[in-house]
């Protein structure tokens, strides 16, 4: 079912000094700070040869990244995406297996503009997964 | 300096129920179990079509996975791992910048045979990275 690695998410307690440690030290290719009010976090992409990685930092008021940082002050690895060619079959599929949805289990438009959700990290060794459809 | 993304690690409380999942729900190709007792872990890795997840299960009396999923009992992401061309190059260079290199500062032989080390986590936004030379 699932597909290539789309993304893995770290939040970050400063999102400029993060951006300038994979520019610089790191030396990797760092896009642009990119508002997804919807999702009350600012993303910035880091391209890499095979996959991205997604710098995650609060916006507004409600952000879930605000209330991760708070328990992990220093920021941390914070969700892995997963391509899928169907979400809904896939949410389907997975529901019937057991999983839950986070939220009313709907796919919302994610960062690249498809349709993305969330499933529970108790039903999946801890690890927070995104499904994208892609 | 970084490349690919090479892998990320999940750790996880029941190693048999991880590789069943991946397998199932997930629909992944899952891998055969290697027991890596100088890391103190067993890793099993699931092939995803442009990178891998490694699975990480502990082993032997000092595991730094046991201690892990002590504060974290569901499992959880653990580590990220780069890919660089030349790993003392690498390392030379992330210290002269200020980084922390765990353990002795030396590369050892990580789960595909290539020299591995381990980034301090307080260093990069809480994410424990890993270097692989390939």
């Amino acid at each position: 079912m699932i597909g290539r690695l789309n993304h893995v998410a770290i939040a970050v307690p400063d999102l400029e000094a993060a951006c300038a440690q994979y520019a610089g030290p790191l030396g990797a290719k760092v896009g642009a700070p990119q508002d997804l009010p919807e999702h009350g976090v600012t993303v910035v992409f880091i391209e890499l040869p095979n996959t991205k990685i997604e710098l995650l930092y609060p916006l507004g008021d409600a952000s879930p990244i605000a209330s991760f940082l708070e328990k992990s002050p220093a920021g941390g690895m914070h969700h892995i995406c997963y391509e899928v060619p169907d979400i809904l079959k896939a949410r389907d599929q997975l529901i019937s297996d057991g999983a839950r949805v986070l939220g009313d289990g709907s796919a919302k438009i994610g960062a690249h503009g498809n349709p993305v959700l969330f499933l529970h990290p108790k039903d999946f060794q801890g690890c927070l997964i995104e499904l994208e459809q892609v």
